[in-house]
Protein backbone atom coordinates (compact mmCIF):
# COMPACT_ATOMS: atom_id res chain seq x y z
CA UNK A 1 0.00 0.00 0.00
CA UNK A 2 1.74 3.60 -0.83
CA UNK A 3 2.27 5.51 1.55
CA UNK A 4 -0.59 8.09 2.89
CA UNK A 5 1.40 11.63 1.04
CA UNK A 6 2.23 14.29 3.79
CA UNK A 7 0.02 17.13 4.16
CA UNK A 8 1.47 20.37 2.36
CA UNK A 9 3.33 22.91 3.62
CA UNK A 10 1.44 26.03 4.97
CA UNK A 11 0.13 28.06 2.31
CA UNK A 12 -0.58 25.49 -0.05
CA UNK A 13 -3.64 23.54 -1.05
CA UNK A 14 -3.82 19.50 -1.62
CA UNK A 15 -4.72 19.21 -5.37
CA UNK A 16 -7.27 16.68 -5.79
CA UNK A 17 -11.20 16.82 -5.43
CA UNK A 18 -13.04 18.78 -5.30
CA UNK A 19 -11.01 21.72 -6.62
CA UNK A 20 -8.82 20.06 -9.47
CA UNK A 21 -11.10 17.36 -10.47
CA UNK A 22 -13.62 20.66 -11.16
CA UNK A 23 -11.00 22.85 -12.95
CA UNK A 24 -9.60 19.46 -14.97
CA UNK A 25 -12.99 19.28 -16.40
CA UNK A 26 -12.68 22.83 -17.42
CA UNK A 27 -8.98 22.41 -18.77
CA UNK A 28 -10.40 19.93 -21.30
CA UNK A 29 -13.84 21.87 -22.02
CA UNK A 30 -14.09 22.98 -25.90
CA UNK A 31 -16.93 24.44 -27.30
CA UNK A 32 -19.33 22.17 -29.34
CA UNK A 33 -18.86 22.63 -33.01
CA UNK A 34 -22.55 23.03 -33.48
CA UNK A 35 -22.23 26.51 -31.97
CA UNK A 36 -19.34 28.13 -33.99
CA UNK A 37 -21.63 28.88 -37.48
CA UNK A 38 -24.34 30.51 -35.63
CA UNK A 39 -23.18 32.47 -32.89
CA UNK A 40 -20.04 35.14 -31.76
CA UNK A 41 -17.85 34.36 -29.28
CA UNK A 42 -18.39 37.11 -26.44
CA UNK A 43 -15.62 35.52 -23.64
CA UNK A 44 -15.52 33.66 -20.52
CA UNK A 45 -17.12 34.10 -17.21
CA UNK A 46 -16.32 32.47 -13.95
CA UNK A 47 -18.03 29.33 -14.96
CA UNK A 48 -19.92 30.14 -18.69
CA UNK A 49 -18.37 30.99 -21.76
CA UNK A 50 -20.72 33.63 -23.14
CA UNK A 51 -21.83 33.56 -27.15
CA UNK A 52 -23.80 36.01 -28.88
CA UNK A 53 -26.59 34.18 -31.48
CA UNK A 54 -25.97 35.23 -35.11
CA UNK A 55 -29.43 36.07 -35.50
CA UNK A 56 -30.20 39.51 -35.36
CA UNK A 57 -34.67 38.97 -34.60
CA UNK A 58 -33.68 38.64 -31.21
CA UNK A 59 -31.25 39.56 -28.54
CA UNK A 60 -29.85 36.33 -27.41
CA UNK A 61 -27.01 35.38 -25.16
CA UNK A 62 -25.61 31.72 -24.91
CA UNK A 63 -24.24 30.60 -21.63
CA UNK A 64 -22.16 27.27 -21.75
CA UNK A 65 -20.76 26.51 -18.10
CA UNK A 66 -17.23 25.20 -19.08
CA UNK A 67 -17.38 21.64 -17.39
CA UNK A 68 -16.60 18.66 -19.68
CA UNK A 69 -19.35 15.96 -20.47
CA UNK A 70 -21.80 18.51 -18.69
CA UNK A 71 -25.31 17.63 -20.24
CA UNK A 72 -27.71 18.65 -17.76
CA UNK A 73 -28.43 21.01 -14.82
CA UNK A 74 -27.56 17.74 -12.59
CA UNK A 75 -23.87 17.29 -14.14
CA UNK A 76 -22.79 20.58 -12.02
CA UNK A 77 -21.48 20.39 -8.55
CA UNK A 78 -23.66 22.48 -6.04
CA UNK A 79 -22.04 25.87 -6.04
CA UNK A 80 -21.54 25.67 -9.89
CA UNK A 81 -24.90 25.83 -10.21
CA UNK A 82 -25.17 28.42 -7.97
CA UNK A 83 -22.92 30.70 -9.79
CA UNK A 84 -24.67 29.77 -13.40
CA UNK A 85 -27.77 31.10 -11.46
CA UNK A 86 -25.85 34.52 -11.17
CA UNK A 87 -24.61 34.71 -14.86
CA UNK A 88 -27.66 33.51 -16.31
CA UNK A 89 -28.84 36.71 -14.31
CA UNK A 90 -26.29 38.77 -15.82
CA UNK A 91 -26.94 37.71 -19.47
CA UNK A 92 -30.20 38.82 -19.20
CA UNK A 93 -29.39 42.77 -17.83
CA UNK A 94 -26.60 42.14 -21.06
CA UNK A 95 -29.98 40.92 -23.31
CA UNK A 96 -31.51 44.12 -22.37
CA UNK A 97 -28.50 45.61 -23.37
CA UNK A 98 -27.95 44.60 -26.69
CA UNK A 99 -32.02 45.43 -26.94
CA UNK A 100 -31.15 48.82 -26.37
CA UNK A 101 -28.59 49.20 -28.05
CA UNK A 102 -30.52 48.41 -31.26
CA UNK A 103 -33.21 50.66 -30.68
CA UNK A 104 -35.69 47.47 -29.55
CA UNK A 105 -36.22 47.25 -25.74
CA UNK A 106 -37.20 44.19 -24.99
CA UNK A 107 -40.00 43.60 -22.08
CA UNK A 108 -39.27 40.07 -21.31
CA UNK A 109 -36.84 37.72 -20.92
CA UNK A 110 -36.64 33.98 -21.96
CA UNK A 111 -34.42 31.68 -20.23
CA UNK A 112 -34.18 27.98 -21.42
CA UNK A 113 -31.59 24.86 -21.37
CA UNK A 114 -33.03 22.23 -23.72
CA UNK A 115 -29.91 20.67 -25.30
CA UNK A 116 -32.23 18.35 -27.32
CA UNK A 117 -30.05 18.83 -30.93
CA UNK A 118 -26.88 20.01 -29.35
CA UNK A 119 -26.11 18.05 -26.40
CA UNK A 120 -23.07 20.06 -24.40
CA UNK A 121 -24.91 21.85 -21.65
CA UNK A 122 -26.24 25.69 -22.29
CA UNK A 123 -28.55 28.17 -21.48
CA UNK A 124 -30.06 30.32 -23.38
CA UNK A 125 -30.70 33.65 -22.32
CA UNK A 126 -32.83 36.13 -25.21
CA UNK A 127 -34.60 39.31 -24.77
CA UNK A 128 -38.01 39.48 -26.30
CA UNK A 129 -40.66 42.31 -27.09
CA UNK A 130 -44.18 41.90 -28.33
CA UNK A 131 -43.21 42.70 -32.08
CA UNK A 132 -40.31 40.30 -32.35
CA UNK A 133 -40.34 37.86 -34.67
CA UNK A 134 -41.64 34.69 -32.76
CA UNK A 135 -44.18 36.69 -30.23
CA UNK A 136 -45.73 35.27 -27.83
CA UNK A 137 -44.33 31.48 -28.82
CA UNK A 138 -40.64 30.83 -27.80
CA UNK A 139 -38.12 31.54 -30.15
CA UNK A 140 -36.25 27.98 -31.07
CA UNK A 141 -37.64 26.49 -35.04
CA UNK A 142 -39.28 29.96 -36.19
CA UNK A 143 -38.43 30.96 -39.33
CA UNK A 144 -34.35 31.13 -40.16
CA UNK A 145 -31.95 33.45 -38.44
CA UNK A 146 -31.27 36.54 -40.30
CA UNK A 147 -27.51 38.21 -40.13
CA UNK A 148 -26.55 41.28 -38.05
CA UNK A 149 -25.14 44.36 -40.32
CA UNK A 150 -21.54 44.68 -39.40
CA UNK A 151 -22.45 48.11 -37.42
CA UNK A 152 -25.52 46.39 -35.77
CA UNK A 153 -23.04 43.22 -34.53
CA UNK A 154 -20.40 45.47 -33.58
CA UNK A 155 -22.72 47.60 -31.22
CA UNK A 156 -24.64 44.10 -29.71
CA UNK A 157 -21.41 42.96 -28.68
CA UNK A 158 -19.99 45.89 -27.05
CA UNK A 159 -23.06 46.40 -25.04
CA UNK A 160 -23.21 43.01 -23.92
CA UNK A 161 -19.20 42.97 -23.01
CA UNK A 162 -20.03 46.34 -21.25
CA UNK A 163 -22.53 44.38 -18.94
CA UNK A 164 -20.35 41.30 -18.92
CA UNK A 165 -17.29 42.79 -18.08
CA UNK A 166 -15.54 41.21 -20.89
CA UNK B 1 -39.88 61.93 15.47
CA UNK B 2 -41.10 58.87 16.58
CA UNK B 3 -38.52 57.44 18.98
CA UNK B 4 -36.56 54.90 17.46
CA UNK B 5 -38.13 51.05 18.63
CA UNK B 6 -36.07 49.14 21.29
CA UNK B 7 -34.39 45.94 20.30
CA UNK B 8 -36.29 43.02 20.84
CA UNK B 9 -35.47 40.46 23.40
CA UNK B 10 -32.92 37.78 23.07
CA UNK B 11 -34.87 35.15 21.10
CA UNK B 12 -36.73 37.47 19.46
CA UNK B 13 -36.24 38.86 15.83
CA UNK B 14 -36.98 42.44 14.30
CA UNK B 15 -40.25 41.29 11.97
CA UNK B 16 -39.07 43.69 9.09
CA UNK B 17 -37.57 43.25 6.07
CA UNK B 18 -35.78 41.49 4.53
CA UNK B 19 -37.88 38.26 6.12
CA UNK B 20 -41.45 39.57 6.37
CA UNK B 21 -41.32 41.57 2.84
CA UNK B 22 -40.69 38.32 1.33
CA UNK B 23 -43.54 36.49 3.80
CA UNK B 24 -45.77 38.86 2.68
CA UNK B 25 -45.34 38.24 -1.14
CA UNK B 26 -46.02 34.46 -0.20
CA UNK B 27 -48.83 35.23 1.53
CA UNK B 28 -50.69 37.37 -1.14
CA UNK B 29 -49.49 34.65 -3.45
CA UNK B 30 -51.93 33.15 -5.33
CA UNK B 31 -51.69 30.70 -8.36
CA UNK B 32 -52.10 32.57 -12.00
CA UNK B 33 -55.93 31.38 -13.63
CA UNK B 34 -54.26 30.24 -16.72
CA UNK B 35 -52.72 27.25 -14.93
CA UNK B 36 -55.89 25.83 -13.43
CA UNK B 37 -57.18 24.18 -16.73
CA UNK B 38 -54.03 22.78 -18.05
CA UNK B 39 -52.30 21.84 -14.88
CA UNK B 40 -53.14 19.89 -11.31
CA UNK B 41 -51.58 20.90 -8.10
CA UNK B 42 -48.96 18.96 -6.74
CA UNK B 43 -48.50 20.97 -3.28
CA UNK B 44 -45.66 23.27 -2.31
CA UNK B 45 -42.12 23.22 -1.42
CA UNK B 46 -39.85 25.59 0.37
CA UNK B 47 -40.09 28.24 -2.68
CA UNK B 48 -41.96 26.92 -5.36
CA UNK B 49 -46.00 25.44 -5.89
CA UNK B 50 -45.53 22.50 -7.86
CA UNK B 51 -48.03 21.47 -10.72
CA UNK B 52 -48.49 18.36 -13.13
CA UNK B 53 -48.98 19.67 -16.75
CA UNK B 54 -52.18 18.18 -17.63
CA UNK B 55 -50.76 16.64 -20.76
CA UNK B 56 -50.39 12.75 -21.35
CA UNK B 57 -47.46 13.81 -23.95
CA UNK B 58 -44.96 14.95 -21.70
CA UNK B 59 -43.52 14.26 -18.13
CA UNK B 60 -43.87 17.99 -17.37
CA UNK B 61 -43.73 19.40 -14.07
CA UNK B 62 -44.22 23.27 -13.22
CA UNK B 63 -42.85 25.38 -10.70
CA UNK B 64 -44.49 28.56 -9.64
CA UNK B 65 -42.15 30.39 -6.94
CA UNK B 66 -44.72 32.01 -4.11
CA UNK B 67 -43.64 35.27 -4.62
CA UNK B 68 -46.73 37.49 -5.53
CA UNK B 69 -45.85 39.63 -8.07
CA UNK B 70 -42.40 38.01 -9.61
CA UNK B 71 -42.44 38.16 -13.34
CA UNK B 72 -38.56 37.33 -14.29
CA UNK B 73 -35.62 35.60 -11.97
CA UNK B 74 -34.52 39.10 -11.41
CA UNK B 75 -37.51 39.49 -9.32
CA UNK B 76 -36.50 36.81 -6.74
CA UNK B 77 -33.84 37.46 -4.01
CA UNK B 78 -30.71 36.02 -4.06
CA UNK B 79 -31.77 32.84 -1.33
CA UNK B 80 -34.88 32.24 -3.30
CA UNK B 81 -33.24 31.88 -6.56
CA UNK B 82 -31.14 29.25 -5.15
CA UNK B 83 -33.86 27.53 -3.61
CA UNK B 84 -35.44 27.70 -7.12
CA UNK B 85 -32.15 25.72 -8.54
CA UNK B 86 -32.39 23.07 -5.72
CA UNK B 87 -35.99 22.82 -6.59
CA UNK B 88 -35.79 22.63 -10.81
CA UNK B 89 -33.26 19.92 -9.75
CA UNK B 90 -35.58 18.40 -7.40
CA UNK B 91 -38.33 18.76 -10.09
CA UNK B 92 -36.15 17.27 -12.66
CA UNK B 93 -35.78 14.24 -11.00
CA UNK B 94 -39.62 14.05 -10.43
CA UNK B 95 -40.52 14.19 -13.72
CA UNK B 96 -37.76 11.47 -14.69
CA UNK B 97 -40.14 9.20 -11.93
CA UNK B 98 -43.34 10.60 -13.57
CA UNK B 99 -41.77 9.49 -17.17
CA UNK B 100 -40.66 6.24 -15.36
CA UNK B 101 -43.94 5.54 -13.72
CA UNK B 102 -45.89 5.70 -17.58
CA UNK B 103 -43.03 3.41 -18.88
CA UNK B 104 -41.72 5.85 -20.74
CA UNK B 105 -37.78 6.41 -19.41
CA UNK B 106 -36.45 9.80 -20.25
CA UNK B 107 -33.41 10.80 -22.16
CA UNK B 108 -33.00 14.27 -21.77
CA UNK B 109 -34.45 17.01 -19.64
CA UNK B 110 -35.83 20.19 -20.85
CA UNK B 111 -35.93 23.38 -18.34
CA UNK B 112 -37.30 26.85 -19.94
CA UNK B 113 -38.42 29.80 -17.81
CA UNK B 114 -40.71 31.84 -20.69
CA UNK B 115 -43.82 33.40 -19.49
CA UNK B 116 -44.66 35.51 -22.63
CA UNK B 117 -48.72 34.19 -22.30
CA UNK B 118 -48.68 33.71 -18.25
CA UNK B 119 -46.50 36.16 -17.06
CA UNK B 120 -46.68 35.09 -13.21
CA UNK B 121 -42.98 33.57 -12.76
CA UNK B 122 -43.06 29.64 -13.47
CA UNK B 123 -40.26 27.27 -14.37
CA UNK B 124 -41.11 24.25 -16.67
CA UNK B 125 -39.05 20.82 -16.22
CA UNK B 126 -39.85 18.78 -18.96
CA UNK B 127 -38.47 14.88 -19.18
CA UNK B 128 -37.98 14.38 -23.09
CA UNK B 129 -37.47 11.33 -25.39
CA UNK B 130 -36.71 11.08 -28.59
CA UNK B 131 -40.38 9.01 -29.64
CA UNK B 132 -42.00 12.36 -27.83
CA UNK B 133 -44.50 14.42 -29.86
CA UNK B 134 -42.21 16.96 -30.48
CA UNK B 135 -38.31 16.20 -30.35
CA UNK B 136 -36.15 17.74 -30.86
CA UNK B 137 -38.46 20.43 -31.31
CA UNK B 138 -39.30 22.75 -27.24
CA UNK B 139 -43.03 21.08 -26.44
CA UNK B 140 -44.61 24.73 -26.14
CA UNK B 141 -47.40 25.18 -29.46
CA UNK B 142 -46.91 21.49 -30.34
CA UNK B 143 -50.33 20.30 -30.84
CA UNK B 144 -52.94 19.79 -28.31
CA UNK B 145 -52.67 18.50 -25.24
CA UNK B 146 -53.74 14.71 -24.61
CA UNK B 147 -55.64 14.00 -21.17
CA UNK B 148 -54.38 11.76 -18.82
CA UNK B 149 -56.26 8.82 -18.23
CA UNK B 150 -57.26 8.28 -14.82
CA UNK B 151 -54.70 5.35 -13.73
CA UNK B 152 -51.78 7.78 -15.28
CA UNK B 153 -52.79 10.30 -14.06
CA UNK B 154 -52.63 8.52 -10.64
CA UNK B 155 -49.41 7.20 -11.33
CA UNK B 156 -47.70 10.37 -12.54
CA UNK B 157 -48.85 12.30 -9.60
CA UNK B 158 -47.73 9.64 -7.77
CA UNK B 159 -44.32 9.33 -8.80
CA UNK B 160 -44.04 13.24 -8.75
CA UNK B 161 -44.77 13.43 -5.30
CA UNK B 162 -42.82 10.29 -4.11
CA UNK B 163 -39.59 12.26 -5.25
CA UNK B 164 -40.99 15.63 -4.23
CA UNK B 165 -41.67 14.54 -0.55
CA UNK B 166 -45.87 15.82 -1.14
Amino acid sequence: MAPRPAMPPDGERLAWPPQSFRACLAAMFEVHPDFQPSSVALGDLALCHVRLAADARFPWLILIPRVDGARELEDLADGERDVLMEEVLRAGQAARAVAEALGRPARKLNVAQLGNVTPQLHVHVIARRSDDAAWPQPVWGVGMAEAYTPPDLDAAIGAARAILGL
